[in-house]
């Protein structure tokens, strides 16, 4: 967490805009067939040839998303890109393209921004998708990164959040709440380092939930699983909001109640013993906590058999009739309301 | 110039995130056959059959790009749509939907970011696009803008910068420096109000050069007369950063030489005597000056005769050989090179 005053500092302003576009694209590879130009004219080219494509779009604003006392410049930067690719592999869709933007005080030397595009080319390279375009602009104050992700779908494989029917089952995959946990060590580790700045931080008990929150993957692998395995979810939504945020979207659009079990959310140890010493309720942290990335989606009772045994899966609740509402089974088998309260970043 | 203190202020942290998205979208019609799915799911899913998309975005930042003590809201608005726009007609393409995220302080009510979407619906309206997705969120210090692009393309019919061959000539549309000019007669207003915020500023003399800095257009009309008169530029790219940059962008690109006539450049004449008056010279502000929008393009030589009495176009130079290097020719005949200042928001 300490500042290296000594690293090198090559100011912004000695590239120009142009320069600096180049400078930090220069590594960027194209490897997928359906882009035709990339980064360098007005506009890139893609050609998907009879598939659809879909666009999702995020900003990830310093100071709101991120806080730079504790989140490397790199893992940022593959962060950014991965909150947008699972918007893409939550409409069953492959990512194939990325734009990343951004908006940069002069506070930040080059080498910060090398750091930054490090973890995009990284990310990029991991998730096999392009980078075809993006702005580099001043700001007045901190950091702004804004990507688009761009991915394809052939005969009409895209999953939406509308699809649900009563009586499918509700599945996640991985685990939950361990993103927000890691930020709530790194908050305090935070605290301690500005009261103490020689104290080492010990955050061996909590690699698991900190590498959650500081580099998160997209599950790029539960796409093609789901294809591998011929299941088509009747909808799907990416948990970035918190369970509870995202089973009202489902249930929502797709005008359905569900019953969700408190017992069946998947919960990683690391995510239950720091609960603990938080003294927090994990369930709560599991419904609220959000920046998981994991897939949420509903199965027809026809495909349980395709998904039972697979670890990936965990099987939380089924939806019901509208007019049954939306409830928590708790583990005293109490029903409760569901209510959001998600990521409120206005308040 | 005057803020109203009385206008009627409501807090974005009354709304949350979704239920501001959902206020400030719901008029947002869909008319492009391309848009399978607009806003409200992780993705938008577009359909361009066998077409190619071109993509391209752009952010716009306060304090850097806008000054929203002269730039009314709505005029943002439509303004962020437009820049975006007029890089995929950059391309030869057909625009066809737009992605808008923002970044706002809590300083600005609900009725401000009102006014802005109602810009971005009319600029989507009037060039007919679709606003298929975003995203929303808080900033720690005033208003960013982030626009992604798309258009289509069929048959091949994009435009590179890279196609400009020697003896090609070279042609802009519209005229050029109107934007640049509009800015300064607003910045000179700004200080007159800071000293005596009583005084009305007479404009009238202005107000084509202030629309063009406050409301420019894109160059749609254009992407259909060439369509029309059956011509297909063999390099294209949109006036954004001044003529000098654009021009050393495509000799660069297509590996080029380029002879500019000063003579030829086309200047309104409010432009010339807005210049006059502050003691500027035109012909460097038409270079170097920006926000023009307008699409700088070469043609083969054949096709001259298909444009030549058009009067949105300006026959303003002819391609060379890269060894003869990049010049103007005064209207004293002299042969200086020519050098982008463009815009440097490093600096």
């Amino acid at each position: 967490m300490i500042e290296d005053k000594n690293q090198q500092r090559t100011q912004l302003s000695d590239l120009g805009e142009f320069g600096l576009i180049d400078h930090l694209t220069k590594n960027f590879k194209i490897k997928q067939s359906s882009t035709v130009k990339g980064i360098g004219d007005d506009a890139a080219v893609l050609d998907f040839k009879k598939n659809k494509i879909v666009v999702s779009t995020d900003l990830l604003v310093e100071g709101v998303h991120f806080d730079l006392s504790y989140m490397p410049l790199k893992h940022l930067g593959y962060k950014s890109v991965i909150v947008n690719l699972s918007d893409v592999y939550a409409m069953n869709a492959t990512a194939t393209q990325v734009t990343v933007s951004i908006a940069v005080s002069n506070r930040f030397p080059l080498e910060a921004l090398e750091e930054l595009y490090a973890g995009i080319e990284t990310a990029a390279k991991i998730y096999n998708v392009d980078v075809v375009g993006g702005d580099t602009t001043s700001s007045t104050s901190g950091l702004l990164i804004s990507v688009t992700a761009i991915g394809e779908v052939n005969n009409d494989t895209e999953v939406y959040r509308n699809g649900a029917k009563p009586n499918d089952l509700l599945v996640v995959t991985g685990d939950l709440g361990g993103a927000y946990m890691g930020l709530q060590v790194l908050e305090r580790e935070k605290e301690v380092f500005k009261v103490n700045p020689n104290n080492q931080p010990d955050l061996e008990p909590y690699t698991y939930i900190v590498e959650r929150q500081l580099k998160p993957e997209a599950r790029q692998d539960i796409i093609k699983l789901l294809k591998d395995l011929d299941v088509k979810p009747t909808s799907m939504i990416d948990v970035s909001d918190g369970l509870s945020s995202e089973i009202l979207h489902l249930c929502t659009q797709s005008g359905t109640g569900c019953d969700l079990y408190e017992n069946k959310i998947p919960l990683d140890p690391q995510v239950i013993s720091t609960c603990e010493e938080f003294n927090i309720d994990s369930t709560t942290i599991a419904l609220n906590g959000g920046e998981d990335y994991e897939l949420l989606f509903t199965i027809s009772q026809k495909d349980f058999p395709k998904i039972k045994a697979n670890p990936n899966f965990s099987v939380i609740g089924y939806m019901r009739e509208e007019s049954a509402g939306i409830h928590l089974v708790t583990r005293a088998e109490t029903k409760i309301p569901l209510k959001a309260q998600g990521w409120k970043n206005f308040s």
